[in-house]
């Protein structure tokens, strides 16, 4: 089965350095989603996309596991319970699809499209949660949810359907356990973005931009090409707000009935387009090996020299290919028709992070050449090492991956002491400032560079706000932000 | 953390011959689903119902992963592309679900939530598919559909939110290569139940039956205990339908335009309902080794011994844990401060297939006490023999309720000659009648014995209609269905 051959072929990419062009046609190109689906802001994962989706999510999933339960709570919340939280709602209301009609028929109470499902989940958390001894209670979904965006969409980025939302939900006898359990889900999080060797900083948002219904909120941002950040998780320390709407409390040693405090975080399929973004160049994806859903692809070099070479070339590809696959590589041997030229050129749009040739020189000495997509560099390696070669270059090339992507990160963040400073910052990157702590100075700060403040940072260091003078040791982080 | 520890204890489970009141029963006591979510219809995945879930689907996606590929489509139909089958909108237009307002704004389009997908995938066929190098092309995906039901609502079974269903859509150069595809998608089914040990008939459905659009429909039903079918798979050959009204094309080899034919075949949750109704027992759950969340579960003998062989017990227990988990099994050590008696109850609740017990008679000779969930079966086992014996146990378990579901499921298909055998056949099981072939005399018997006519067998037997007493070799199976 050839999936959509011609629709590659007929396609090129855009430079990186056009980013928004790129973007959108790496995910056509390379088979992520298609954006033509009959509805705006709607996507279709194709394959191969759903394959690096899961693969990502796998890692998230595996993370979680060590001490959440995956669990599925209902789609459909009633108008009742979605409006119980004053501050929620508030935040949510101008974004929230509503079903009215069943088949031919209005519906009594109307149904909303969970945008975030701590109104689903809470009614349920109240009739689980009993005594001190069910706590903590830490669960997790990933499930659909949606947003009626009025902003310009864009796929995994700003969707109308998230088809991937990573939800967890956490409940506490403390404050400060929950905030416990805010510092695990920074650091789960941090991990997850380490093995997709994503730069990452993670900062407490401001007041006025927390979660609707949180004591604060924490969120995890990365930089796309462009200068421009991506929020690409949050958790939220909901301290006993939602525990007080949906009265879910528990009996304490003394016997006493106490509010539970709560935690909720998130990830969506941002993640992927922060991999995406992140990694990919002129020509195409370039995958981590722990999420590539092709690590290897062999190519036979076939041209020019007579059945029976390729007759014995292909075989030592099989051969190759079973001896990898054995060891649990996740490998494809492309003897198509084509040309070895058009071999390389589509896999390495799809990011593979390896590739072995197979020519009629390597037949007599028993080598194959090795090739890396995130450096290009090629190598030829004896058949009998090569299990051993490979599993040592997919470590290398993650760490390669990460670190050049650091390095690109760490150099778009810039200490900054005045406005001025900050605009040219954030037209890259990110701005460090110093910040007062005053609502009133950030809202101007924001405006004077037209940008938002991230948030602040956990370490502190001297020095003066831009807009009030004062001295402070708080540390914001300012950015353009998707 | 101890989930729901006092709500379990606080229940008790009614007789499996009581099969509606054991069914909703064992649900919550099992913790498989919740019921209590403030919408009627939807139920809410306890995370050990959520990992039996998870378990299950696994197998039916390595069985699909093998020549299918994974996609996934948005939730949300416009009303437009949904209307586009006359067929297909008259089956589900009084069941679906209308999305009517964004925010505070009415939609100018409204959107059905999707029943099942067709009027969401094939618009994107039209799209993907140019040649007859792109056919066949399998696709699947797993996701939540809806139905506004009117009937009543029962968890697993029917639902208002069908939180997992796997439906498969395919396309093909000619109707032939379709129906080689239903007679595939007809082995990967029974496969698949066949690893659920679930007893299975596929038959093909009456016309008068079968799903909206298509040429016809085969159907995979299992026995509820009670005596009434369940639908838990079906499969449908399209023809040229959807492709002539999603106006789906390829060029055949010649250079000409030709329309695909095409398949569709999903299950739902029943998948879970039916491993869930036709293995358990009086005692709750009893699954299958492969599915089970747990499969071995170990309990110290602690009682009355003193503190020295109580550290030792457990040392044993602890070691034996770490034996079975490194070769890959899923192992709970229950070392809480429960009775053995309370533990006990609520494994086999949890239908674990095995149980382990260490008391101090074990101790010293090396040896512990291995106990199988569906026979009750106690036998000692050397420590050092136990994992050999614990591979063997588990197969034996599964071909044991295989075995004995199919005794009982085989033993309620019975051959019926006239409509007064038929009626009391079918008030425990399946009646196996002759039929003439007609609509009129289908109707007619249905309306007769106070049943559905499931569908045609493919194997043939002479005998007469007993309704128009006409000759025929045609054989349908009448039940009571769910």
């Amino acid at each position: 089965m050839m999936l959509y051959g011609d629709y590659v072929k007929s396609k090129s990419l855009p430079k990186k350095e056009d980013f928004g062009e790129w973007y959108n046609e790496i995910l056509s190109v390379a088979e992520i989603t298609d954006v033509r689906y009959p509805i705006k802001g709607l996507c279709v994962w194709h394959p191969f996309g759903f394959a690096l989706r899961n693969k990502v999510y796998a890692i998230l999933k595996s993370l979680l596991d060590a001490d959440h339960q995956e669990a599925l709570f209902p789609l459909l919340v009633p108008e009742n319970e979605f409006m119980k939280e004053a501050e929620h709602i508030k935040g949510f209301e101008n974004e929230v699809y509503w079903v009215t009609k069943g088949g031919t028929t209005p519906l009594e109470v109307p149904l909303a499209l969970r945008p975030t499902s701590e109104t689903a989940i809470y009614p349920m958390f109240k009739l689980w949660i009993r005594s001190h001894v069910d706590l903590p209670l830490r669960i997790y979904q990933i499930v659909n949810t949606f947003r009626y965006e009025t902003k310009h969409t864009r796929p995994l980025i700003r969707l109308r359907e998230i088809t991937s939302f990573k939800e967890a939900h956490t409940a506490h006898t403390t404050w400060d356990d929950a905030e416990n359990q805010v510092r695990e889900a920074m650091q789960i999080y941090s991990e997850f973005y380490r093995r997709l060797a994503v730069p990452h900083v993670i900062t407490k948002r401001p007041q006025w931009d927390k979660f609707p219904g949180a004591d604060y909120t924490m969120a995890v941002d990365t930089l796309m090409p462009d200068g421009k950040t991506l929020q690409i998780g949050t958790i939220h320390h909901l301290g006993t707000n939602f525990a007080k709407t949906f009265d879910i409390q528990y009996e304490d040693v003394n016997g006493e009935q106490q509010h539970v405090h709560q935690t909720c975080y998130g990830i969506s399929e941002r993640c992927i387009a922060a991999v995406i973004a992140v990694h990919g160049d002129d020509g195409g994806l370039v995958l981590p090996p722990e999420v590539a859903p092709t690590q290897v692809v062999i190519i036979p070099i076939l041209f020019g020299k007579g059945l029976q070479h390729g007759k014995e070339i292909l075989h030592v590809c099989k051969h190759v290919r079973e001896m990898l696959v054995d060891v649990g590589f996740r490998v494809v041997l492309d003897d198509s028709d084509e040309r070895p030229g058009a071999k390389y050129y589509k896999w390495e749009m799809k990011g593979v992070p390896l590739r072995i040739e197979v020519g009629p020189r390597d037949l007599k000495e028993k080598m194959v050449t090795l090739v890396r997509r995130d450096t290009s560099e090629k190598e030829p390696i004896s058949q009998s090492e090569l299990v051993e070669a490979i599993w040592q270059k997919l470590e290398e090339i993650h760490a390669n991956l990460y670190e050049r992507a650091r390095k690109s990160f760490d150099a778009r963040i810039v200490d900054c002491k005045t406005l001025d400073e900050t605009k040219i910052a954030i037209k890259k990157g990110i701005a460090r400032v110093n910040w007062c702590g005053g609502e009133e100075c950030g809202m101007k700060m924001e405006d004077a560079v037209d940008a938002d403040m991230l948030g602040e940072l956990a370490k502190t260091k001297k020095g003066k706000c831009p807009i009030c003078n004062k001295e402070s040791d708080k540390v914001v982080l300012m950015a353009r932000a998707y």
